[in-house]
């Protein structure tokens, strides 16, 4: 096959074999990213796309606006303004087919082969694997558990990279996010900066106690701020967001209607519908809740369970928690040995720019309470007498 | 903006800001490519959305697999050995968001600057603009009533292009169609190139009397065939597909899961089911039927209303009319000028590599009759005494 150049850029994901992986018989997974099916509103959702194909079919059906519909993108602006006091326009959000579609839409619209880009290391390797179809230099900056390592993205900065990704709320894969002084410290550096941040925020909404902090866009202009309603609402209606400053409007456009169009119609007016029926605070409100109690049930199995030289921290949101295996050890090890005692796991390495050797990431959102509860134990047998 | 190189290089496509003004009062448009939604299945899909809603809600709003749901690709592959007489198995199709995300995946595999890739002149701007972002060559073989000249194809593959984009039948924008010996010269030529074909089946479906020929992929191995549910049952649900040969299934899929990581699990779970319920060629004979009725409407009435100096063809199928004013005029004028009248057509020249200036192309799939009538007539009083 003649293909192009920039294909062999494309890291492997890892992703998607462990989720064939994770439907072998008898399998429990910790590794993927999905939300908990049990959680999903089924209800209101089919009686959203009962109204809607009942009160305006022919929009539902039919092509629709570039940016998306307009009440939706009305909406994400509404709860930009409520919950991360950020003042946005409607006009400035563009509606894709997942955030995975924005990652690719950024890349396209900045990177050229060769061009530096500063991502969190260890960062989303979903987004990693996107943004290296276009041949970027990745300059990976420590994630800590309060923010990046302001230091060393000062450094990286100084290389003039064309873009930073980063997530700042409840991170995948670490949980860990900015502290409000990482932050402000973040902001200030890319707004003198020629660097344009992608921050995605897929996991914001889900902070167990309520939003961690600002976006950081709301400190600075130079920011796409990503969103989406996979981890709350539904993952296979593909909603996601991007909000870009006024100048990068057109130009967004342009790129979705030339990757895909618009964004499905069908879903966007569903969802549209969905949330106009819904009391959002109450309902996320108990997704965090729920979340939390399957964070601390994780968090307490791993404690009875698991030797003390295993570390791992206690996220605030999201669905992820970070585990360590000793300095110098290689956590693939314990995975083939999770593999072999029917528990899947996500190895930390590929999320990684640099190192991450002695990682995993565990999933504690998917996964029922029995099989969290099963899938710790077989961890901690698969894990005995290892290194 | 710091914008990647390729930016520079994306055509404008036109059609969007068409669009935009067909939606100004009084205005009647020919112009888009939107299919009539009175004839949309409204109840079919409705009854599909609520009984997979409730059959089996986690596979609907969860995360899906990368290729896309199973029973809808063996649905696709079972039409395709029923209609088309090609053997193809579920394993070659990937599902995607409308076949417009096929044309980026394409391009985004195989091109890189400057390689060469022929196209129809005319060609389908959507298509044209999605693979302008990757920059190549574009090389273009007169497309005629009957098919591309093959003499100038013949020559363009001697340049050795990467991929050649062609929609053989009834196509956008023109209304023409390959015939049979065009369809095996065609798939002899690219057989012996190393040239990918990218066959564009859009329209395949929408032959007034049948399907109008074979694929040129049922006699060439080295082509990607795209198809997609859009003109025939809702584009709003951005359901399209790709059949690849067995080499590039592993790398599209890379590319899909970069892109968007899947397909929208929630429309083609809807989709699968409401085909489950169709009786397919009853439901196509009727699409069938009342297109050919809105294309003899509009035939009659240019036959009628507008000088014999305009001349114009009989699609066989789809969805558009191809006009030509007189050698050496500016059709633009008479876009301009019928805009003024309030009626919106679309001009052939973006359409085109080279020349098509005096060339417009007229749909008569969207508007009602009523709307049909009164636009033919101000195409009429907008022509009259222009050049």
């Amino acid at each position: 096959m003649r293909y192009s150049k920039r294909t062999d850029d494309i890291i492997d994901s890892f992703i998607m074999k462990l989720i064939s992986v994770s439907k072998e018989k008898g399998m429990i997974s910790f590794a993927t990213g999905l939300p908990d099916g049990r959680l999903f509103d089924t209800e209101g959702i089919a009686k959203a796309a009962a109204d809607v194909l009942h009160d305006n079919p022919k929009e539902v059906l039919q092509y629709s606006t570039l940016k998306g519909i307009t009440p939706l993108r009305e909406k994400i602006a509404a709860r930009c303004r409520t919950e991360m006091n950020f003042n946005v326009s409607a006009e400035n959000i563009l509606i894709t087919n997942g955030s995975q579609e924005c990652f690719d839409l950024i890349g396209k619209m900045f990177l050229d082969k060769g061009d530096g880009m500063v991502v969190d290391d260890p960062g989303y390797l979903g987004a990693l694997q996107s943004f290296s179809l276009y041949g970027p230099k990745f300059i990976g900056v420590p994630m800590n558990e309060d923010g990046p390592d302001t230091a060393k993205l000062a450094e990286a900065l100084k290389q003039h990279p064309k873009l930073y990704y980063s997530i700042p709320n409840h991170q995948n894969p670490s949980g860990f996010s900015y502290s409000l002084e990482k932050r402000k410290e973040v902001a200030e550096m890319i707004s003198g900066s020629d660097c344009m941040m992608a921050e995605d925020d897929a996991y914001g909404e889900l902070g167990y106690d309520g939003r961690i902090g600002p976006p950081v866009r709301s400190m600075a202009d130079n920011v796409i701020l990503t969103g989406s309603y996979s981890k709350i609402i539904s993952p296979g209606m593909r909603i996601g967001w991007m909000i870009v400053p006024d100048e990068m409007v057109e130009m967004t456009m342009k790129c979705i209607e030339s990757s895909s169009l618009h964004a499905n119609s069908f879903s966007q007016c569903i969802m549209d519908r969905f949330l106009e029926n819904l009391d959002f605070n109450k309902y996320i409100k108990g997704l965090r809740k729920e979340y939390k109690r399957k964070r601390d049930l994780m968090l307490d199995l791993l404690d009875d369970h698991l030797p003390p030289e295993l570390t791992w921290n206690r996220p605030s949101g999201g669905m992820f928690i970070w585990l360590r295996t000793p300095e110098g050890t290689d956590a693939m090890r314990f995975f083939d040995s999770a593999l072999k005692n029917k528990i899947v796991v996500m190895p930390g390495r590929p999320f990684h720019v640099n190192g991450g050797e002695n990682t995993i990431r565990l999933n504690f959102a998917t996964a029922n309470d029995e099989d969290i509860k099963e899938g710790v134990k077989r961890l901690a047998k698969a894990y005995d007498g290892l290194f």
